[in-house]
């Protein structure tokens, strides 16, 4: 499972599209956008974690990817390109350089060939140093903007991705559900969740989330496992993303360690209603700030607006939120293609804290719920 | 556990006085850096994983922190800064920006202040976007060599951190040597290792290396773990870090899947042996190239140079490998406060692959070994 060739011409033909005609080359940098568009993903569980890779694609449909030898080496998979430029940083022989300069000196290689045709780089993410090395030319702050507005409409690959990182967090929630009880802490839970996920997904992943305990004394939290032990009462909010090759799920559920209060239970079902409510709207052409409304409509009809103070959801992919971003002053607009979640909370405090949270794709007619966990207190 | 303020200050000074007296600030780009320097790292388990802030540091003591308000509170620790400047990139109601313009925006607030005053910029990691808002001045391409160099001479918390992933790293090596069995597949083993470092870890951390096994049709092997399930007279080489803030460790034993055979038995001594010759000569002053000659000299004297084909060993720290690197053109020679491995292995065709490895902290007169994993075949 991972980027298909397809798909990555698919986003660069897109992204050729978008620019000028006169734009014979562009250089990315953003990490993730060498990932969208050519595959190459330097794994973050390996020695190379961190480092980084330049991709320089030209109109006429030539790939390259310039790196030094470690960082190309620790790809996740095989990228998509015509070729590879690396710089033998490190060899088993000598003592290394600065590895980053090994990287311009890979880029160096490549100058002569774009030098005098016009290109652009992005430099968001392009390092000075780099830029040294290519000369004052072709300098686009706007690049990576649009890199991050193509990204909205998934491709077919970049779906079945999610749907891959969808089902190792669905596993993570069924665990869950299977195994909380008093006496677990914070952590435990975060461990047990994390070798459900990573076992379902067949494959190292990154697992981050909230794993927090919520109730009467700290109805908000959120962020990585405490040592803090669940005792009767408390609310487990278990909110948390698988991620595979940059790409993730971010879904929620909440439970309840012994019985729900009837406070909880009312403010869990104005959750849910809320959640109903934003899947009666959603789909290509809808205003995310008309989501965020509808999320919102049975906490204003029950007479609690306040229970719900954040974002009914956002975009997800290789970003975490990204665009449409589902809030009342939002100028975005859902598009197909989008990946969005839904995600009306409750918090009181002297009561407690929940969210629940699915994930979706956005159709023209509507969605395809891509989270498949079971949503409920108990 | 976490770097200190202290550290973070010490290491502030040293990089001053390696600086010329005239500069008197210095703009600070790479992530392992930023860390370096102030404790702040953006949690690569957290929705801002990847994202960036700047530093601003200085003469007078002063330093600021710039970022977006997500990146910023996705803070693995409380940073020790004088000040954050941060760009409110998501507030819950509007739609968001370029992430990356919103980290520029937050420098733009401090240029005013520096304007004018001698400066150096880490070049080999500050966007040129970044460098548009800051003007054409105080381009340094060689401050990120500067601080690579700092790193190695490794302060107290820094140590510290780094003990705390050794002992992530035992406690893994040690659930291999209590679990492993034939029938296992190599991802079982690294989700059983990952459960037992993390759990010793006390938190979430990143886990990777490599977790293959060798044998006599593959001999030569690294990286994350495949779907092989083991069999009789298997070598499962477990050569894995721990890591903590960007600090980790590196550490390596191998184990015979049932009884091993007297050739796999004899190539391990030999690793032994390059191990304890290792161990005799390390110290501050002494050349990286005499280190790896030493680890190679029970190979050459047994008449089988070839089995131990790659580096002795390297740094590690916040990068991996990093200088020294112990190879035979090595130009690096050791001092004190580096952390580096010992790392000889035997590979050989027919037979099968090995390696083991311990992590030692370089002094004065010699070292302290801060692994403490049983090395031995069974």
């Amino acid at each position: 499972m991972q980027l298909t060739q397809e798909g990555c011409l698919a986003r660069r033909a897109r992204m050729w599209e978008a620019l000028p005609e006169d734009v014979q080359w562009v250089l990315i940098a953003d990490p993730r956008h060498v990932q969208y568009l050519a595959n190459f993903w330097v794994q973050p569980l390996s020695f190379s974690g961190g480092e980084r890779g330049l991709l320089l694609l030209e109109r006429s449909g030539k790939a390259t990817l310039m790196g030094d030898n470690f960082a190309i080496r620790s790809a996740a998979h095989k990228p998509y390109v015509d070729r590879e430029i690396l710089t033998p940083w490190y060899d088993h022989k000598h003592s290394v350089i600065n590895r980053d300069h090994a990287l311009f000196q890979a880029l160096e290689k490549v100058v002569p060939e774009i030098a005098g045709r016009t290109g652009r780089v992005e430099a968001e993410w392009l390092p000075l140093g780099a830029a040294n090395v290519l000369g004052a030319a072709a300098i686009d702050g706007q690049l990576g903007t649009l890199l991050r507005k193509l990204r909205r409409q998934k491709e077919a690959d970049e779906i079945a991705l999610m749907k891959h990182c969808m089902q190792a967090g669905d596993a993570g929630q069924a665990w869950l559900r299977e195994n909380l009880r008093e006496d677990m802490t914070e952590f435990d839970i975060y461990r047990g969740v994390q070798e459900a996920a990573v076992k379902a997904a067949g494959r190292p992943a990154l697992v981050y989330g909230d794993f927090r305990a919520a109730n009467a004394e700290h109805h908000k939290t959120g962020g990585l496992p405490t040592d803090y032990t669940l005792k009767e009462g408390d609310l487990f909010v278990l909110d948390y993303s698988v991620v595979l090759d940059g790409y993730r799920s971010d879904f929620t559920n909440t439970m309840s360690i012994g019985e729900p209060s009837a406070a909880v239970v009312e403010m869990f079902a104005l959750c849910q209603a809320g959640m109903a409510a934003g899947e009666q709207i959603i789909k290509a052409g809808v205003a995310a700030k008309d989501v965020h409304a509808a999320v919102a409509g049975p906490y204003r009809e029950a007479g609690r607006p306040e229970l719900f103070p954040h974002h009914a959801g956002h975009g997800i992919g290789l970003g975490h939120p990204e665009p449409p971003i589902l809030v009342p002053e939002s100028t975005d607009v859902l598009v197909a293609g989008d990946v969005i979640t839904l995600e009306p909370g409750a918090y009181q405090a002297g009561i407690g804290g929940m969210r629940i949270e699915h994930n979706y794709l956005i159709t023209e007619t509507g969605y395809e719920r891509l989270s498949n966990h079971i949503i409920s207190l108990t």
